[in-house]
């Protein structure tokens, strides 16, 4: 029973770390999109199409130099390829 | 002329940005990771099942609560749903 409580416990302490981790991970995805929405602005003046793959592709295969784990690579671009889907998708 | 070139150099600073986010994002996302892991190897002594649909909408819910946009609620709910899977299946 102490070591079921003892655990109880620790899970709580995670929780609380996570709760803390997504507070600045939801900043930093809102701070991703006012960017994502300030290209789109200025792609028409800079000749350029709405949808870019080439850019696509850098950003995943990037993903694999950034990644410490212990996240496998697919599991990072699972998560991104959300990510910028959403991204393209946003409304102003 | 001088309009595109200023557009494409704009471009090229919000991406920079962009990579940088990214690279604080990817780093969050493995933290999150430890923890889930953490988690996932206490809740048999916690005696806890493995899988917890309320902490899951506990999570969702609360999205709302720290979202100051331009991400609308929808949108980051679609990201968190794949953020919760990966870090549900995640391999230790």
């Amino acid at each position: 029973m102490a070591d079921r409580d003892e655990s109880q416990k620790k899970i709580e302490e995670y929780r609380a770390c996570i709760d803390s981790l997504d507070e600045q991970i939801v900043d930093l995805l809102n701070k991703r999109a006012e960017q994502s929405l300030a290209i789109r602005e200025l792609k028409p003046s800079a000749q350029m199409g709405l949808y870019d793959p080439r850019r696509e592709e850098e950003i995943l295969e990037r993903l694999d130099t950034l990644n410490d784990g212990p996240m496998y690579g697919d599991d990072l671009r699972e998560i991104y390829r959300t990510i910028l889907k959403v991204m393209k998708e946003i409304r102003a």
